[in-house]
Order: structure tokens, then C-alpha cells, then sequence
């Protein structure tokens, strides 16, 4: 199971842990971008979220390979849309709070997109949108968990880890399990197969 | 989040995992059965599998309960089915690799269980039943897989771990993952919501 020569264009613990759980072990080199002119030129466009999610992973991805020749890079984004509105990671716990009760009692889609670039051209690009509904829980329980779970809620787009005490957030969960988690796994495995970089 | 008083009647580390991650904190108490005994009775009384692995987990709820009046006693079992052959948990790496073979290629059902019991009595029971697709990996790709994953293997009814490199033998994942991993917990969640055991 040797690991391919692969290189994750993100700062996210999240993915490079999916990853190495499964196997691979990818050189990380986080690709700092400004995505708000990016998201913003993408509404401006008509884009929906999905289009922009693609547009923001393959940025990442195409700054990260411009330094990097021949490397095959793995950019990846998420955009959470609920009622039409799209969210941003929280920048602090009062914003996930806000966020939170907007999303309470609703349906919301996480938009998980993954490019692979090598040399300027994007090989490969997934897209899944898993669904989750919050259940309408009491602000007793959302201070609670804000509590239990800390700065957590400032690393996803949801400002929740189903992972953790995230989970009591919900009602329902819909979707692969990986790209909520922010990485449509599956379809990267079964490309990077196809393209001999792992045992099929 | 205080935790309920819920006594986890499984030596499933994963078990134990999930549901200290979603912030409760179960004591630990193997039931210690012998499942053979009521998997052919159910057999022989034409039970699927589905129906078998609630048997199962309220004969290991029933146990623990026993021993512990007034606790609340979760009991949980997976029966992994596939071309109507039920798959317990391999003994041993050669076992695991057959398993695999006989999976290869096939959509499996894991028909996963939970029940809780207090003083005697069924409260509260829930079944689902995920299905998984395993793709047609190469030998070669089998005996690395073996190789990497060593005795974890032995540690599932389906000789895979999904958070780990299992995932590399899966075309397809449909269903809840907490259920693939062993325990339906957005129901459980549900059921010790209403009963006052979690904050609503």
C-alpha cells in the first residue's frame, strides 16, 4: 500500500487525517487564499454553492501546483447553504452561537468539493452534497455545548464536529460520511486507482 | 451535558469510543454470552438478520441488567449478511482473508442492533440496517490490505475498519455511519433526550 506522491493544498487537521487513516500520506502545503472575492465573483455569476465550492478547491489547489511543478494537488472546500444563505467558518464563539441558531430546526447542505491539479491543469474534480438537519434544541443545551466543546466550533463550516459532542446537534444525517467530514473520499480513492498512484 | 447514568453492556471499543465522543460517559460492562446458541434458534425459527441482532443485543442488555438493578443497560450487535450467509467476526487472519474474497465484488447489509433495558424490561430498541459495496480489489491488493490493517481486522464482522484503511475496499457506502461502525446513536440520542437523560 505504498502512498502516492500526493500533496493536500489545505491547512485542515480534518483532511490530512482522513488521509492517513486511509493510507495515504500526502505532503501538506496549505494554499492561503483569499476566498472572499473568489465567492464573491461566484454569486456576482450566478454560481450556486456547489460550482463555487469547486472554483475555491481548484484556486487552492493551482496556487499550491504553480510552486510546486509536477506535483499532483489535492485542493478542497466546503460551503455550507441553509435557506439560501451561505456560511463561512465562524471567526469566534459568539458567531458560531448566531450561526447555530440560525440553522436550528432546519435542513442545511454542506457543499464538498475536491480538485486534482498537476501542472497547471485540473485532472480530476468531485462533488458531493450530503444534507443535515438540525434538531430544534433549547438554548440551555446550545450554551451547554458551546461550552463543552470550545474552540472546535471555529474549525467547520457548521461550527459543529459530527465527530464529536456535534452529533447531539442533529436530527438527521444524509450524505457520505467523509465529504461531510470535508473530503469526498470514495471518488478520490477510485481516481487515484485509475491512475496507478494506488493499488487496485 | 451531564452524562446519563447508562451502563454500556459491550467490550466494543468502538462502541465505547462513539459514545464517550458524543459526551456520554457509559460504565463498561461486557455481557459475556454465547451467541451461537440464540443465532440458531433464530435460524431455525426463520429470523432474518435484522430481527437476530436485536435478540442478540437485548440478550447482552438482559445479562448486564441482571447484575445491575435499576441501571439503564445498553445493548448493542452487528450481523453482516451478504448472498443470505451471515459473517460473524473472523478468528484469525486467514478467516479474515476468506471473508474478504467471499465479500469481494458484493453489496453487504450490516444489520446493526441496539436495545436498552432496565430491571428486566425492553424500554427502548432500535435497528438499521446500512448496506456497503465492496469493489473488486486485486489478490495483490488484499494481502497489502492484510498486511497494513494486521489484527484490526479481527475486531469487525466485516474483517474492515472504515476509519481506517478499510475504506480502501469499498465502491460504494450507504446508510448512517455511526450504525457502520457499530451503534444506531442518533436514535439512542433521540430516546435518552425524551426520557430526561439528555438535555433536550
Amino acid at each position: 500500500m505504498s502512498p502516492p506522491e500526493l500533496v493536500l493544498a489545505s491547512a485542515s487537521a480534518t483532511r490530512a487525517r482522513l488521509l492517513a487513516a486511509a493510507g495515504l500520506k500526502p505532503t501538506i502545503e496549505p494554499a492561503d487564499i483569499d476566498e472572499a472575492p473568489i465567492k464573491a465573483a461566484c454569486k456576482a455569476d450566478g454560481n450556486d454553492a456547489g460550482a463555487c465550492a469547486v472554483k475555491l478547491a481548484e484556486a487552492k489547489a493551482q496556487r499550491v501546483a504553480g510552486r510546486m511543478p509536477g506535483a499532483l494537488v489535492l485542493g478542497a472546500d466546503q460551503i455550507l447553504v441553509c435557506d439560501g444563505q451561505w456560511f463561512d467558518k465562524p471567526l469566534d464563539r459568539a458567531a458560531a452561537r448566531a450561526q447555530l441558531v440560525a440553522l436550528r430546526g432546519k435542513r442545511h447542505v454542506l457543499a464538498t468539493a475536491a480538485v486534482l491539479v498537476k501542472n497547471g491543469a485540473v485532472i480530476w474534480h468531485a462533488l458531493e452534497q450530503p444534507t443535515l438537519t438540525m434538531r430544534r434544541f433549547s438554548d440551555e443545551f446550545l450554551d451547554a455545548y458551546l461550552a463543552t466543546a470550545g474552540d472546535a466550533v471555529l474549525m467547520s463550516v457548521g461550527a459543529y464536529q459530527l465527530e464529536g459532542v456535534g452529533i447531539q446537534l442533529m436530527a438527521a444525517v444524509e450524505g457520505d460520511h467523509f465529504a461531510i467530514l470535508g473530503l469526498p473520499l470514495l471518488p478520490l480513492l477510485d481516481f487515484l486507482r485509475d491512475s496507478g498512484l494506488l493499488r487496485p
